[in-house]
């Protein structure tokens, strides 16, 4: 069984020193015995606009280094309450989708088969769908909790089924998302197709768009989310491009008009109480990043990923 | 004739191909026969502190391949709805603003002489007064309709009456436009003139400051000046510094304490009921851009104009 | 005496013309018969992450020549009503804080003496202790008006007790600080200690975090302050971080959640009736930054500062 | 028949002005009646390390506007003597080698079908292949005149066959090249094969690395390169990665230890009198440049290409 | 008469601290006395391609902060040689040249009033044409000494005849220059005109481009140029881009194929026994640079200035 | 004894995965069996102009993903014939030299004990009087091999004795150094002391400036530093700034006309015959670097140095 090796503490070691980890979390091969997973999947094939995602898991890494283990708000201590470690990345293959799938389930169910809870870091928002099968093998179809500017269920773009504008059609093709206690949150821009909103609710889905967001407001936005996935087994998944191109501008198919790093820490937090599964934070693209404010921002949401694990287990 | 031709959709050609003109619209020559034509006004020699946004055109060009023709909350579908294209750049002379005045002027009139409606890409603010020459040819004094975080009324500056501080007071003298149902919003910022509100209204003006907008609100704001403009035909002038340097850090006189992107485009979106007879969007500096996020937003805006065009021509 | 020479209005000598002090005021070699006093602490070495705010107050001078003199909103012309100037910089030794401490302590008694108004711009916030030194021995114990994302509480780190994480336990130690009517605001971000608030507590401090701020709301957090502070001769230290990186990118240890430009302005704005003794802003990091956006909101809450002395001066 | 519209001179026309084609040349649909036609094939699918250049024939077409028609070096002025235009990209499918290829193929094709010159703008190097069937098809088995730091001989990258690494190595297979009359000038870097020298001469081929060029010269590289390709039909393909990363960082696997824009702007001169059938420019990375100079030395490495074209048309 | 203060050696006060005069010099407001003084011309509206070289006065004072008073190549101090020092920037008019050229001319003309040698930073190479006026009213014509990629020698840009490609037409014409004592070396780059080096021959200019420098080789250009200049008075104007972009990115119309930062600091030395009445050292644009090396070198380039007049006065 | 794990080949694992050690090596956290062990020595606080030096070493192992085992000029495979791997950073204290040093001296120490050779990272070029420390100790006074455009032999900086500024000259003091046997190699740009060579001799260095390699040429200055060092154990170090600008801009202090990345890497492969005791590679800045240049030149650079260990290994 793994132990559980404490990061070091920056009041000691420099945060600038051994960067690498998950807030120099302890490097893993095995996830027997943890709580807890974090693993890259530097895949950026599938990007219909920028590429350059497979830079995110590191840029992410070498920020979340400033972390540090409590979370205040939540009052719970992450490396106190749990143990983890960071895997390090998937052996994915550039250029090609099908082997990267199979490399990312298959590390994905390594991890859930120890009970672990994978926390995975991005590549495009293609990956998710491998991510989803490993889980929903497991659990069965899951909820999807799914904040992201753009909904990702197109049926094929250029012609292709594999996409990263397309996982979440083949998901629920595949059975693996439990459209009825799905919720899709954000959904903003400009659209090639004028009913998506609609078209999302004959897939059965629950699609809110941005501007639905603001009219409703934030508490019923939440209370909506949590009525509606209920108790089932939630997988959550965060495109970075949920926030405004002002607060992430490191990503590649950004959207204006949306929301603040505020609104999408609190956001998250407020979901503490649904029964995750699986998570992931995708979307970062260093090379359009500056001052790493984007890489900050997504290790932050990790990081409260590893808060709400974290009180769940205090339970 | 122009035809209408549609541009490439991105999900069949993707969206880093074939850039070049605004949306990957079709070029065009004439405007005969077309709803809107974009024109580039790529000039900056009128710009009292950083220069360079000569290059504005092209960025937001660049980018604006990410667009797609469905504006989902006006429900509308630009590029069903209206015919145009881009008609590249005006032939201006940098360093020279006279010849330069000809030149947008010529160009804008023979828009609006086929009827179209002229939308034009800075360049710096004092190319706005050339276009107002043409339009008030054919409109008479228009009400401007003006979102920047300067008022663009100095008499002087550096001892020269023609500078992108000065455009709306050589246009009140030049009689084109109407000040009686004209609107500034969104002044802040440090001045030379303690006075500035008092002297717009001088003026004929109405120059609502930013503190302002944030005492009455904005329902109130968009009201006053609905109100104020009424059926008067309008100019719309946007510079992209009425946002906070957060989201638009690609300027040339940025000022703190500014608008977010979502408010900017709910502003636009709610002035969709006025007569308008033409749009620019200037100051657009990439060089002090990161991420393109300065003209995905300038973009973003420019699309809201012509979703304002797409409804009024579906009436 | 110091004659008090005016910056050169914009309107006739450019902006870019002669950079090089804070907003183009005089240099000046003696604080006598000024109002205030603004001097650089180019000092980065006790950064505990990014180093670099060295070149903190060169970068802030620069784009401060985009400032003007009157500020609308307080309706108070900075230039008309104070006489001041710009110190320079103190001389700092890289790499050694103790001599550095010595240099400006001294050099900010030597403005006090005088009767000026020290306004220091850093380099990180480890300046503030030397600052206060220097002011409590002319004032007493003072109330410090503090906002960050961090409350620079800690007693050691990397077991030294000098640092830009330890200024306030020293100066509570010695005696410079009036915990009783202090305030410190905006702390948030994950933490070492999950006691911090209460830590504070237990050195006689008030700290807000940022979610409590969003709570209680800004009108009943400036309440608190001003009661708290009260009339306790008072020093306002101001790290750049408070601010959210999306508005302030360039700083050596961001914070996610954070405020907006407008908060910040407001806030500052909102505490002018209070009884100021001096002044600083930190930990700018212009090789972080971009677009000059960071820089450029330093300069403008300076200009708050000397907006509020403006206006006691005219009282 | 195209007719052959010249480009705005931009004595008249700012070179600001209207960019979107290589040195703003008429886009063209057709190669009928055209010497040559510019094509981009905007594909990074393929990259191994850094992805993104799927930007570079937009870079290198927006910077090219600086460029003007005389090659004073050459003696020959393109314009005149050639006719000739820019088709825009072709339809690559982003993530996805072989729809593109089959894209790459077709277009190319049809260019050598009009008797036109292909001048070709990467994208990563794996597009060569496809460009190489086309040409062989017309043309049979084409010497191969390769600038690069890296061979792109490798039998599988990642356990796939087609890849930015093996273009070469299939090409040879697929009898696209003709290794007897082939060169490929300037591999150097770490390897992972220590006999790639070897390994390329037992494929027939001729690899000249850096450190020899640097021992024989530049006088013996160029007549053995001369010599060794003869009037075999020659395609010549260039990864900008040839040049130090100093000249061009923006690039996915730049290799230090190279040639210098002068020297690669040399050698490709001096190849004017082989028998060029095609060429290719790839691997330029926008994201990782700065000031543009990576694009600017791609378009005037573009810019001897057509010269050379020029000057066989005027013999 | 001014006092010769010492800048602060670097050894005592960090090259951080206090900057803003070049090589943080004493800041003087008249010539008298002095051995040279230097001035910036802060102006860009003259500029072809990419404006901004406005800041570049500020970027070259803020970086020669790291300069130091000892050419150790030359052997000798240049601050206990000479006296001078920075007067600040003329008073320039953004976007009106010939008030700006008036402003510059007179500027120039009081330093050379006081036989003090004047040492200009640009701004755009159209300011040298004001200089030039001014020192040819004290000298006569002058022998132009010119380091450029181009030559400036333009009839019209734009239909215009005062513009950065045009100074030195304008400057024969005036009568400025003597062209049988003047040399232009290091132009390259596309043309418009085929002939440019026998046009300048017409206009009684000798240009060397860029090639024939290689062929020829460095002494032998060092020798004609001495040769020709011989011991008329001669102004030295060296345009940045002169330099490879590799070492000079940040320039408005950089040209690849060029010189080394090594090569143009020994040719600058290599004329150290010519009369020189007066330098500049044009187009540095700092938005283009990164990690200053343009502004560091063209800092290192005026220090080669300083060090030849420095030479002089020991003799 | 640590086993020698080989790192991922890049042919299978994509280089841009699991990035964090130099080369993805193994980590270590003995020394024991080892041949080499690479480790960070993160420490900026002894930086006089730009800091920032802290994070080269995670820079450094980042970009050093990009290299392969093979040296194929020097015909040897560094991880077929070495054992090795990277420690990770020493425990470095921001801001405080002295523990510091004793820190890295005690690493350093660890590693020699155990007989491997040490390979530093830094970090600012104060580093390497604690590397002497420990070196010295194990060996005696060692033979100095040290490319730079610095001697670092002042006395004092800002009244201080360490520094980066000032480590050989203390080394020397400490007897650490065996002067007679030692070179310093590319000593360039404007100084303080104009006599530094004599200086230099008179401590008994030899001081090799840039214009003196320039005059004498490679290959005899290569033979001057080979007879001089002869067989004495020798530490090589190397700062980056020995290199141009424009092949590094990453760093703190840089220096125009300097070296290429060509004849660095030659510079270094030509002393493969020396006695090597230990290695370091200092003052790379990623803040002010673009593209990873420099950073992939000091990765190359240590490269080198490990097939100098690796050729030794295979004698």
């Amino acid at each position: 069984m793994t132990e559980n090796k404490q990061p070091a503490s920056a009041l000691s070691s420099p945060r600038f020193c051994n960067m690498g980890t998950f807030m120099r979390m302890q490097k893993v091969d095995s996830a027997e015995g943890l709580d807890f997973v974090i693993a890259g999947a530097p895949f950026d094939t599938a990007s219909s606009f920028r590429s350059g995602s497979r830079f995110g898991p590191n840029a992410i890494r070498n920020i979340s280094a400033m972390m540090k283990p409590n979370n205040v708000i939540m009052q719970v201590n992450i490396m106190d309450s749990l143990k983890g470690g960071d895997m390090g990345d998937f052996n994915v293959t550039p250029g090609y989708i099908h082997p990267t799938y199979a490399a990312i389930e298959a590390g994905v169910a390594e991890i859930l088969k120890a009970d672990a809870c994978p926390i995975i870091l991005g590549g495009d928002h293609s990956i998710t769908l491998a991510e989803l099968r490993a889980v929903a093998k497991k659990h069965g179809p899951v909820a999807l909790l799914h904040f992201d500017s753009h909904s990702d269920l197109c049926d094929e773009v250029f012609g292709e089924k594999y996409n990263h504008g397309t996982p979440f059609r083949r998901a629920l093709e595949e059975g693996l998302i439990d459209p009825a206690h799905s919720v899709q949150i954000g959904m903003r821009g400009s659209l090639y197709d004028p009913n998506e909103h609609k078209m999302a609710a004959e897939l059965g889905m629950k699609l809110i768009p941005a501007h639905k967001v603001r009219e409703m407001g934030m508490p019923a936005l939440i209370q909506t989310a949590l009525e509606r996935i209920g108790d089932t087994p939630c997988f959550l998944t965060f495109d970075i491009d949920f926030v405004d191109p002002a607060y992430a501008p490191g990503t590649g198919t950004p959207e204006v008009g949306g929301f603040t790093s505020l609104e999408a820490l609190e956001l998250v937090r407020s979901m503490k109480d649904l029964n995750f599964v699986g998570f992931d934070l995708v979307e970062v693209l260093p090379a359009y990043d500056h001052g790493e404010i984007t890489s900050y921002l997504a290790a932050n949401i990790v990081f409260e990923y590893l808060s709400i694990l974290a009180l769940k287990k205090k339970e």
